[in-house]
């Protein structure tokens, strides 16, 4: 029962309008290419329009070396290129056109880490099915700002409450998911999909219903660009003092967790808290647990391991009968799952064997897990998919 | 107490491979530049390298007509041009590359609206103040599935709750927010900034605590390119089918505000309940109302008049006794607040005329706001900001 009558016909007239007339700062590429094309073996074919350049290429994490590849111009002057096939996955890419990255025109679905802003390939097949949302109840992610006096003031997190959740009375085990150096409170959400594999995982019983918690680690910066309390432009990078600070590692222990533990309908124990996260997240979980034995029973360090043993960051001043110590005192907490995992071109490869070394001296036992892959998104959105399924069992 | 004392100098040079070695996809562009750079009197100097490039402009939502700027290449390949002095305000920006569109690779706050990525610009000032996140109590924004048997499936929506619904126990009003042709449930979000307006409308007593609703105004699309249950990739493109249909405008009566009254604490009755969008929401703002008077009391549309009296939507099938009929009916329920807002370049801006027509033929009392602007996300920003204080007084 429309109010005002109008045909289909007239409509896509004005739609069209409407997009034309929006489109007016759109110059470039309002041609609308099939981009990416997946084909039936997962091959995939990137497309651009782009009549007035005159060097072209894609670039995805789908190879370790991140090679661009070049892309040829047809009579249309679109650029294209089929790459793969690829394995069944979530990849991101971009194109540099004329040595400038370009995300795709014609691909609607990109997605942020940090300063990385890609388009978004998803490849069907079965890890696919555990990564992308899918029509399985989904749990709720709620932008979440909360008061953390020791690093000053407000910060934001995203927090992921299960299916259910919200009509219920039961209480939930709680994973604390951190990201890497350079990233922020919307990584795990917006490029690693914690809350789509959640939900996935949750839904074919895999995994236990479970509150997610997506914090931001860097302990100068409150919120992700867009979101930062700011006189001018969000060109802040995350700094690296804090890295080394245990601040955020502090404030995590001492402010988040009880704030969550107050907030929401959570089982307040080690065995229903799990800690686990990459890279610089990942020394964070080695940190965090290595000084508070007891309170985590489940950890999962991805991509990182002894941190001191890297070559930019030689032994000095690493104290390693303090670390002996404290890995003892992890033990003697008796932790129900301790992870490691690595990618075999990730090049903090070494760092874990490294750990991995020192755990076995010392007698902690872990899971190793070592991948295909290298130091992105593809591993840690794996490991999600296969650690999730570990904790609170 | 670092587990592993690692002095700041080491850390740098750990955190700078790091950072090199997520960038080995990112060949062009490693160079850090200062842009956009706001100088003192709110120009801004726009900077980009490329070396590679035979032609770089800048375009952006400062003008009306959505004109490139030719940049112009200094000593280093760095492309530069400055732009304003231009009014405090949230603007949205890409570069065009050799006819090819990129993100600002040295400005990380990125917005994206249906299929625009854009690049965000914030000059400082008092409209500044009022979009950005500011160090007030923020409220909380939920990405939330409803069930829509209307629809078919499980749809995604955002829900502002004001800061202290979760502590609380008072109910508040509700405002649902529509977005226009092309969008989707981030709109609002992600580029209206609707939940830090709200936010500081309320710190600043402007506006009084309220829920904020942000739906899927597109019948046949249930979520965000990212977020949809999806066998491929996200490249669906928003049908226009709906626009005319009546179905969205059905389920958010029948389906929207009764789960949002059922699942928050809500003041439901028609003066706790407002409805406002732009362009196609503003077209759903009408149609919801119209056929529901008394369920609204107060109502704004942003950007759109006379649907029919578009130039590409002639009146054949308008029928206006029975728009009259419905308006009449509206005048009867006697709504609290109606509103009309319009720029003064906006390419609707007839519509909107021949609207008014009709309401004063009709006697259908609003307020009218006519703004200089066109058809873009800085109009119905700032109409929020002026909106959002006449709700629920």
């Amino acid at each position: 029962m429309t109010s005002i009558s109008i045909s289909m016909y007239k409509l896509t007239s004005l739609f069209c309008l409407l997009v034309i007339s929006l489109c007016t700062h759109a110059q470039p590429n309002t041609t609308r290419l099939n981009s990416p094309e997946i084909l039936l073996d997962n091959s995939v074919v990137f497309r651009i329009k782009a009549p007035a350049a005159s060097n072209v290429q894609v670039v995805g994490t789908w190879a370790s070396d991140f090679k661009p590849v070049p892309m040829v111009k047809n009579d249309s002057s679109v650029y294209e290129v089929k790459i793969g096939p690829l394995p069944s996955d979530m990849y991101e890419y971009r194109f540099i056109v004329d040595g400038v990255f370009a995300l795709d025109p014609n691909n609607n679905a990109v997605t942020r880490d940090g300063i990385y802003v890609e388009s978004r390939l998803l490849l069907p097949g079965a890890l696919a099915d555990v990564i992308a949302a899918q029509d399985v109840p989904h749990g709720r992610v709620t932008a979440v700002w909360y008061t953390s006096p020791s690093l000053g003031g407000q910060r934001r997190m995203h927090v992921y409450t299960p299916p259910g959740y919200e009509q219920g009375k039961e209480k939930y085990p709680v994973m604390y998911l951190l990201h890497g150096g350079g990233g922020d409170e919307e990584g795990w959400i917006n490029r690693g999909r914690a809350n789509y594999i959640i939900d996935n995982l949750i839904a074919s019983k895999q995994a236990v219903p479970m509150i997610v918690v997506i914090t931001n680690g860097n302990p100068e910066i409150v919120a992700s660009p867009l979101d930062r309390p700011l006189k001018t432009n969000s060109k802040e990078t995350p700094g690296i003092g804090g890295m080394a600070s245990m601040r955020f590692e502090q404030s995590l222990v001492k402010e988040v967790v009880p704030f969550i533990e107050k907030n929401y309908r959570v089982i307040a124990d080690a065995d229903h808290r799990a800690v686990t996260g990459f890279s610089m997240g990942g020394f964070q979980t080695q940190n965090i647990t290595n000084n508070n034995p007891g309170m985590f029973s489940y950890i999962g360090v991805m991509s990182m391991g002894l941190f001191s043993s890297f070559r930019a960051a030689p032994n000095t001043n690493y104290d390693k009968d303090k670390h002996v110590a404290q890995l003892k005192a992890v033990i003697a907490s008796k932790p129900k799952f301790y992870w490691i995992g690595i990618g075999k071109n990730d090049f903090l490869f070494e760092t874990v064997t490294k750990l991995r070394t020192l755990y076995d001296e010392v007698g902690l036992k872990y899971t190793y897990r070592e991948s295909e892959g290298s130091h992105t998104w593809k591993e840690w959105r794996l490991y999600l998919t296969e650690l999730a399924p570990k904790f609170f069992k």
